[in-house]
């Protein structure tokens, strides 16, 4: 793509991230969207089919990000206890940066509850992540490092809570320090894998 | 209330619950509620001042019917280990029940994310079982049941993972048996919190 043209898909991306934040997917329309990015309606359809193609775009941008960031802490060297420590310090970011976005998402995800298209986009990540972290665990367990756990079911605990405390914060933003709540409770289910000294 | 006051009532909500569930609470009208109920619009109004206020009291009433399950499982004499294992039987009860009344409740999250007089009224029952269930942990710390643990941290880690839990059912009905997978990580939670022997 031209520096131009990643520049108008960059616009078009941020506008439809203020909006679907601060009013809801439903209600932006496309026109609104163009108007807020100060591009063409040609333009906007040049980059995405639909709105819903909008979307699924920003939601990619934003699991890719998460993805390279886990694969970058699971690449440096150390135990398999340290890389998922690590991990949950992401939490904390996602708390960081999302903060405004999450009603966005929570909303696709009741598009998707109703809509088979979009489902299929969204169970996707959350069973990637599932299986990431299995694997994760299973090769702490085949190293000495866990008990011999469920490593799936074990996953679905940390995948679990994690969104647990994603929904927390965004219902009751002000209730607590959620990104670090959370945090310290991954800390703790991860710390009941470990292998009993003894 | 009258008998056939209460039954009125009770056919609004239902037909509520059904609409709400299948098609949304926001494309749902009071016109198409009470024509499902078959009562009339001065009937509706006589109960419910607004959907929303009929939205509440449905959320309220299932809210009720945790609380007392829950109440009544505490008050059956046993270890604190033992109440909270026999109340994580109760998720198993919310997936069952609430199936296909989970989008419902997701999209009325993101109202609340949306409006404040909503949010209090959906953030105050979370508020309300972390402080119950911080409470009973509390006292399995005191009576030597339980590790010297941060009580509210911990309860935090079963709410959190059991509302993970309930939105990963929604998403992905079919992607497994969420509620036991939601009733064996609560277990392996409590677990974590009890005292080493030694």
């Amino acid at each position: 793509m031209q520096q131009r043209s990643i520049e108008t898909r960059r616009r078009i991306m941020s506008a439809a991230i203020a909006l679907f934040s601060a009013q809801g997917y439903n209600v932006s329309g496309v026109a609104e969207i163009c108007s807020a990015a100060g591009v063409s309606k040609g333009a906007f359809y040049h980059h995405f089919p639909s709105k819903q193609a909008l979307f699924v775009a920003v939601l990619e941008e934003w699991l890719a990000g998460l993805d390279s960031e886990i694969k970058r802490i699971r690449g440096v060297s150390g135990s398999v206890t340290e890389s998922l420590l690590a991990m949950t310090g992401v939490m904390r970011d996602i708390f960081s940066q999302a903060e405004g976005q999450l009603p966005m998402f929570l909303e696709f995800w009741v598009q998707a509850a109703r809509n088979p298209e979009i489902e299929a986009l969204v169970i996707a990540p959350y069973r990637r992540y599932r299986h990431f972290f299995a694997g994760v665990i299973q090769q702490g367990i085949d190293q000495g490092e866990f008990e011999d756990v469920d490593a799936d079911l074990a996953a679905g605990m940390l995948v679990s809570m994690a969104v647990g405390y994603i929904l927390q914060g965004l219902v009751d933003p002000g209730g607590a320090d959620w990104g670090m709540q959370a945090q310290q409770s991954l800390e703790r289910v991860i710390g009941s894998l470990r292998r009993r000294a003894g």
